[in-house]
Parts: structure tokens; C-alpha cells; sequence
């Protein structure tokens, strides 16, 4: 959550301008996004349109914005709760802008949606949240293009070496003996034949915007790529399913969220069966990442560091209860 | 530009309702401000409302609020371009919310003007701008409360201290001697029997809100209080009458600046021998308050410190140049 590049509203008049979607009315720089910066603007077309406005940043690679904007539109288009992207009056998906180290930085144009997103949701909620993410699986079955998750199974044990033992011991003693078990456990068993395609990722509370019970919008698929569609679910299962500190599993929320993926996409048995594995691999990796970005972010910075023993207690808990946490499936 | 306080959607939507303005459809934390937590809000209020939600943090003395609150309804009812507050159902100007250190903080909702803030603003604006702040001060003359400019004359020496002889060296060996100049300057010669009332006293381009050559909204009335009318002039002429490091004046940015404030409330003869004067005054003022935010912020805070040589330059200007600046007035 941060502004990085500043933008003054003579640039900002200016590349709104590059787009047929009338005149600056308003800017404001917006706490959203963990490694871009993000305007909320605002223009007078067809007398008031809002947008989000990204700058990406370093941590975004300019050549994987086709593919994240163009699995926007594709999305969009099969009528999904996502932004879709503006093009600008030559056709382009981005747009440069300089930055403060004197390069320059792209930028993309996208659709406002509505919504708020909820910090404690209750079932109604993730049974539509269930029923968005399967919708996004079958829509974009046909999308042409790929992309690995660079986050996926083959990155943990290197994010486990990036954290080093020593950094792990600091933040927790019992850490270290966990990630090693888990990953034995992923390098062991691993499900390798489950249906695939493209996946979110990171489907928490943070990216879904709603109004009331309804989703309004899936937002942030900067770590969207290929990968199992049961270990999206599974991902979206350990970000909804429990209490903030990870120590309260959440059955009613867990049922929802389950029966609302399986009305629009059942899953298959096998799918089905891998679910707490595929759990308890998707805590690994939040496990690992907040783990890594703990000991790298100083304590001063504004960014807000997350905890990663809530995902340390949710991998226990997918541990001992296996199965039992996804009764309803 | 900052948002300190974390408010979830549940918080908001519970704070929203507090006032009879509609259900919670959107908010987005934005990065306004430099000591507060700000939310630009919707609501579903005559279809579509938008606000602006203050957290105020500890910055801001919460017994100055009725001022600084009062004053922005005071001036918007007299057809001021400042955003009204909106009253909760049981008509008060504030609520609480719950604060990350176990304390409550208070809040305020106000009213959402469009505009764009502008990097740098040419005369037409500038124009506007005198004509705004000329209207301010005349508005504001029968408003019942009080408040000391805690950033006036009085406080300076106290700040040059705080500062520290060490701090200002180590920033630019200049400097010393150049403040030490201005505040002898100051204690001789300060004007004091001109015309007096409520000041902005910050009213920066940021603090504007414009669309094209036209004021839309004065923002940020956090350091306003009782001063005098002229010396707010001059903050306003240091603020915009210069590019960004102070080191050219802009003449034809001056002259429009003036000559809009002197259309609505002219300047006595007295008012406007003094304006050279109180420009080094206002040069001081950010000299001083930019050194020592720039020596006590961490250099790695994402907070962006502003360069206190700025003022430094524009107060040698205004003492080469005196009188000269000031042409037209």
C-alpha cells in the first residue's frame, strides 16, 4: 500500500489525455497494491467516470503486462466480476510514464468497481467468492496465453534458502523444523495430475470488492498464472476460512466457499481428495513469502509487514485435522 | 500521505452509519495528508455520494477540532469553494474510532470537492487563488472562535533551537547564519497593527484543488488560526510564485496572484509596504518547519521530506529583491 511515483496533475491531465475518456477531473493517490502505485481518477466522460490508474513499479515486469491485462479483458469480456482495461485512442494496453530515477515507468488505465472489501467475511460471502473464482477457472480456459507461477511449488524450497535458518530461528524456533516437513511433504506427494489452467493465486479477503453479500469485483491478479485450479481454490480456502491469527478455523465460512466453487465447477474426486495437501502446500507459500518479506522489510517502513506465523498455525491446523476441514466438499 | 489508522470495511460501514448519508459502497485509503488518515468514500446517497473520511491522528489536538471543523462550515455556508462537514444523526461533528494502540481517535466526514491539485500553476489559477483566499478572509471575519498560529513569529526562535546550531550545519552551512539574519530581522521589525483575522497560513498549490483555470476547493485547514491577513498573503505568494527549488521567481504568477486578492479585499497602504517583509517571515516559517521535519524523519520513511533549501533561497530573493517583487500590488 503506497504511492512510489508522483505523479503532478499536469502528467496526469496528460496521460489521461491519451485515452478517449474525456477530461481530469480528479486524482487521488490511493493506499492499494502492495508493490505499484495506484490512482483513483476520476473524468468527465459521459458526465463522471471513475478509473484506477497503476504505475507499475519495479517489482512488476513490463513483459508480463500483456499477459495480466490481457487476462483482464478476456475475463471481463466473458462477464466476470473484473476490471476490464482501457485502451488508449492508438490501441495501446499501457502507457509510459517517467518515473523519479529518470527512466520510465508503464502504466495502464482500468475500470472502477465498486465495493468494499470485507475484513471478517461470513459464509454468504465466500459461497459467491467460491462461485467467482470457478467462473474465472472455466472463463479462462480459452485464454491464449501463459504464464508460471513463479510463486508455485518449484519456488519453495529456494524462498525456504532465501529466509536461511538463522532468519527463521529469529522469528520463530519452530518454524524451521515446520517448512522443512512441509516441504518434504510437497517434494513427496505433491499432486502432479489434477486439472489445470490459470489461477488468481491470491484471492484474500483484500482482493474481493462487495457490496453486501454480492462480489463486485476480483481485483490484483499481478500473481495470477497457470497452474491447479484446485490449489487456487485451496489458496482461497486458507485465506477465508480462518481467523485473523490463523488459530480459529472457520467451518461455516469453509462450507460456503466450497459449495459455491462446486455449483459452477464440481470438482472431480481426486481433486477433491488432494485438498488438504493442496492446503497445506498454499500455506507453505504464504508461510514463506511473509516470512521472507518479514525479515527484509525494515520495522521502520510504512508498509505494513503480516505475520507469518497465522499461516505457521493454518498449515498446523491442515495437518491435523486433514480431511475434517473439508467436510461439505 | 499516509494512511496510519486501519479501518476494515465492517469499521467503516458502522462508522457510515453513524450519519444519515446512505450505505457504504466504496473506500479507498488515500494518500493526502501529511498527518492524518484519509478515506475517499461512497456512498449510495441520492444515488452516488462521495466524502471525504479524516482519522485524525496524533498530530492533531482533538480540542482544536470545533475550530478547525467550525471554520471550514463557517466558510462554506458564506459560498466559500471549502468542503462542508456532515453532521451524524445526532448532530455531532465527530465520531470515534478505535485506534491500533488500544486508544480511540477521532473522525470527522466531510464533504468531497473534484479538482486536481496543480504542480505548477500559472497565472489564470493564480488569479483564482488570491480572489479565493481574499474571499476566506473576508468570510471569516465574524467567525466567534479563536485560535493562535502555533507556526507564527512567536514560535520561530523556539523552532531555529529545536532545530539545533549542529542539525542546520550538517543541512547546509548557509544556513545558520541566513535564519539567524531573518529572526534577528523578525524581532526588530515585525509588523503589528495591520488588519487581523483568521489565516489558511499553508495554502500551498497542494491545498488547492483546481479544474483548468477555475478553483474547485481550499483544502487543509489544519494549521489555520488568528494571524495577520497579509502575512497569510505572503505565505501564499512564497508558496506559488517561485518553481520548485526556489531559485526563479515568477513574475507574472505574482502579479496575478496579487492582483486577485487585491480585487475582493484590497490591501491598505500599510498591508502592502510590509509585504516584503512578511514574505521573509513566511520564508522562515518553512525554512524552519521543513529542516526540522527533514532532521527528525528517518531517511528511509516512505514519507517524501521537502527540502527546507527551497525557503532558503526564496528568502535571500525576497531580500535582494524587496519591494520588487511585490510590482503590482
Amino acid at each position: 500500500m503506497a504511492v512510489y511515483t508522483h505523479l503532478g496533475a499536469e502528467a496526469l491531465a496528460r496521460l489521461i489525455d491519451e485515452y478517449a475518456v474525456g477530461r481530469l477531473v480528479s486524482a487521488k493517490g490511493i493506499a492499494e497494491g502492495v508493490s505499484n502505485s495506484n490512482w483513483l481518477i476520476e473524468t468527465d466522460w459521459r458526465g463522471s467516470t471513475r478509473f484506477i490508474l497503476t504505475v507499475y513499479e519495479s517489482r512488476t515486469e513490463v513483459s508480463e503486462l500483456p499477459f495480466f491485462l490481457g487476462l483482464l479483458d478476456h475475463l471481463a469480456a466473458r462477464g466476470c466480476p473484473v476490471p476490464a482495461t482501457i485502451k488508449t485512442r492508438e490501441g495501446a494496453q499501457t502507457v509510459t510514464v517517467p518515473a523519479p530515477d529518470g527512466t520510465v515507468r508503464a502504466a495502464a488505465l482500468i475500470e472502477f468497481l465498486p465495493g468494499v472489501s470485507v475484513s471478517e467475511p461470513g459464509p454468504a460471502l465466500a459461497h459467491a467468492v467460491g462461485a467467482a473464482l470457478a467462473r474465472v477457472h472455466l472463463a479462462a480456459a480459452d485464454f491464449p496465453l501463459r504464464r508460471a507461477d513463479a510463486l508455485g511449488p518449484s519456488a519453495w524450497p529456494g524462498l525456504a534458502q532465501a529466509c536461511t535458518a538463522e532468519g527463521l530461528a529469529q522469528l520463530d524456533p519452530a518454524l524451521g523444523p515446520l517448512i522443512d516437513d512441509a516441504l518434504g511433504e510437497v517434494a513427496r506427494r505433491w499432486p502432479g495430475a489434477l486439472p489445470a489452467g490459470i489461477i488468481h493465486a491470491d484471492l484474500f479477503p483484500d482482493n474481493v470488492l462487495a457490496r453486501g453479500d454480492a462480489v463486485t469485483g476480483l481485483i490484483d491478479f499481478y500473481f495470477a498464472g497457470n497452474g491447479l485450479l484446485a490449489y487456487d481454490l485451496a489458496v482461497t480456502h486458507a485465506a477465508w476460512c480462518f481467523n485473523a491469527d490463523g488459530a480459529r478455523f472457520r467451518p461455516e465460512v469453509s462450507a460456503a466457499l466450497l459449495a459455491g466453487y462446486d455449483a459452477l465447477r464440481p470438482l472431480t474426486p481426486a481433486e477433491r481428495a488432494a485438498l488438504p495437501q493442496l492446503a497445506r502446500g498454499a500455506c507453505l507459500r504464504f508461510l514463506l513469502t511473509r516470512a521472507f518479506d518479514w525479515l527484509n522489510t525494515p520495522a521502520s517502513a510504512l508498509v505494513t509487514r503480516k505475520d507469518p506465523r497465522s499461516f505457521a498455525r493454518r498449515l498446523a491446523l491442515y495437518g491435523e485435522a486433514g480431511e475434517g476441514l473439508f467436510a461439505g466438499a
